[in-house]
């Protein structure tokens, strides 16, 4: 009997052995350079992020004919006898990044890497250190909550998945709280923000500093369908579902209005005046705050697009801004609007995509043209990345649900270095 | 001005349609069998569950030479000319199961899969529906929460997260509620109990039918290791590091009962003293909660272990159970320990793999010949898999923080019948 249940300790620690095994490399004799990222997963020695912010990937493919990964450009790795694969970039932007894993023609993920849901699917993704800021890192303040709800929307009729950052003493309090609105990129979801983004990490130093006022977060899944137009899935019938892009988003600022609004408000003790709301969200999630704030002036005065701009759903190139006529004619008289709304926010990274980067240049142009306020922010060197918007929340954030926000026209940030892509 | 306004519009909905066109597969002209699985990555059409469960696994690699799929066991895909590689699965046990891609000798996820953190790191993952079962699901209920908290531990001198199940109306509330500390298996993590074991969704259905009480469900990483004995990252030093296996889990019990226990009691309306805490784990997190609560006696009164024996740590084979000295021999007086203990649970599947099974079959007869009174319940069908600790959980929870509860030793379930493994 003893040694059953010696068979049985033995099992489960064999179970345990075998998951960290298979993640850490034998010992080595020569010294490796760099540190494993601290996206790897437990154990896993690559991949290792050198001096110079260069990364070294590393995988064990024996049979394979070709391996690449895929992070800023696609860099082939190179075999050795024991059937390891390596590759070593260009040193790389700090910041999250993406990148995948090619062996032999598939695309897929490395063994080696955390994973994050971006690109529509789960991701691999590498943490690349930047050297003196830790304000997206969790430290020894007090801590907020992230609250997973679900709850039942009557525009879809479905049960909706959000994420609700609660700030440190929310449980305590009697007090209320206003509200942020913050969504997504296409390719993401509601995860976006907690897991890729820190979001809990950048409001919980920054009310600890005293730089932001607490507040809630509302993060949503972005992506939403009435029933009547929604693609059903193929099942048995053979017919394979090809998502209409832009049906897939169309009942979004509904959800928002309709159910997302009214359950949190319902659920927490918020401020649920006007001017205790708040939207942003960044690239597809900042055109969706912008068709949701600007068709909704009731309901928001605080509008914040990272890397998104305005300029409204539908088939691309067919609804450009006009400002006497988009979103019902809430721009055209800047007077009113700028009397109504605290804060319009915009801001991206210099080392954005260069019709994104334009594309958003001529939005915060077009709306110094019409007059309408608004405070522009550029991001040193980054790009249609993570880190573009961390630092667009930390700048962002602090300037909400204040009574004298002093808004400004003048551009921040670091003039406009401009580096390819 | 316009265009440039449409170009950043196309680039956002072109994001957004690549993150989707991805995982979309193009039309075809035959039907196809069966429906894609509710793990599937959006869009995906493939893996599919076919009507007597087994599985249709694809993948496009045309360049490969083998690809298998690993999920019962391996299962060698046939490539059409178009590169498509198609495995179909014997009909597979509902519930939970990991799976993965062999691509020419390297183990990765495949591209059409959400993952799940299991054996170690990310691993796809795929949901088999069980015919009329529905009590893990998000349905039209009132929900609870789950909370995502870091706190700080002076056992680890690290920031550590928890996932904390709060029930419906808690916020509301001014009741303080019992406590259950739930932990995952080996080479799992905290987030297993919400990810694959939809904790949430077991409770909210469970409290909604009032069949469980409304009670805290507090998550934890059962890794913990106290700094001097922690093992260094390799960093550049050029030794990697081979974690010692048992020393992962050496400061476990002291992070619960010295860490999280005061600062879940000091965060949380909880009821506070040991007749209101319970803890059970799964597998490895079975024989952490015997090893935790069996020492403490005086925080805990309800105790499971699902799929999961006692026995204690250390060396394998070298800490048997002996009813008399083991856990400082608080099993030696039976009667003393079922005045005291309100509840020791002990679950399994009856498909789980022989040495397993028997070893817990031998604890479940040890504690009956040292007069441990217990209640013992077989999952029938089911592996060391999800599907058998869903069930665990569907069965403890209710008996938990009942006054009149009817302590068992006979077994419950549908008897024994085994199948292989």
């Amino acid at each position: 009997m003893r040694s059953a249940i010696g068979r049985a300790l033995l099992f489960s620690i064999g179970a345990y052995q075998l998951a960290f095994s298979q993640t850490v490399s034998a010992t080595q004799a020569e010294p490796l350079e760099g540190t494993p990222a601290s996206t790897n997963a437990p154990g896993a020695q690559y991949p290792r992020i050198n001096a110079d912010r260069s990364v070294t990937f590393r995988v064990h493919a024996p049979e394979a004919k070709f391996v690449g990964f895929r992070i800023d450009s696609i860099y082939a790795a190179e075999r050795n006898a024991a059937g390891d694969w390596t590759a070593r970039t260009k040193p790389q932007v700090p910041g999250f990044h993406y990148y995948w894993l090619i062996v032999d023609s598939v695309r897929v993920n490395d063994p080696s890497s955390e994973t994050f849901y971006g690109t529509g699917k789960q991701t691999s993704g590498i943490e690349i250190p930047e050297p003196g800021v830790d304000f997206y890192d969790v430290k020894k303040v007090p801590h907020g909550e992230v609250r997973e709800r679900w709850y039942f929307s009557s525009t879809t009729q479905t049960q909706r998945r959000a994420f609700i950052y609660t700030p440190p003493g929310y449980d305590r309090s009697r007090v209320r709280y206003p509200v942020l609105y913050l969504q997504h990129g296409g390719g993401e979801d509601e995860r976006g923000w907690v897991v890729q983004g820190h979001v809990a990490a950048i409001m919980d130093n920054l009310i600890a500093e005293k730089k932001a006022k607490p507040m809630l977060i509302v993060m949503e899944r972005g992506y939403a369908v009435r029933p009547a137009s929604a693609t059903p899935p193929a099942a048995s019938t053979g017919a394979p579902s090809v998502p209409d892009r832009f049906a897939g988003l169309a009942a979004f600022p509904d959800v928002v209005v309709n159910d997302l609004i009214p359950m949190i408000d319902s659920t927490y003790r918020t401020l649920t005046d006007r001017e205790h709301r708040a939207m942003a969200g960044l690239s597809m999630g900042g055109m969706q705050t912008f068709q949701t704030t600007l068709n909704h002036l009731d309901k928001f005065a605080w509008i914040g697009g990272f890397s998104g701009a305005g300029g409204g759903f539908g088939v691309p190139g067919a609804v450009p801004l006009d400002v006497k006529t988009s979103y019902n004619g809430v721009l055209a008289d800047s007077a009113a609007f700028n009397r109504k709304v605290k804060l319009v926010w915009l801001g991206l990274g210099t080392a954005e995509p260069q019709r994104m980067h334009d594309g958003i240049i001529a939005f915060h142009k077009a709306l110094d043209v019409a007059g309408i306020r608004h405070t522009f922010y550029e991001s040193p060197g980054t790009a249609h990345e993570w880190q573009t918007w961390r630092r667009s929340l930390r700048e962002f954030a602090p300037l909400l649900f204040r009574g004298g926000v002093e808004k400004q026209t003048a551009s921040r940030g670091a003039g406009r270095p401009r580096s390819g892509t």
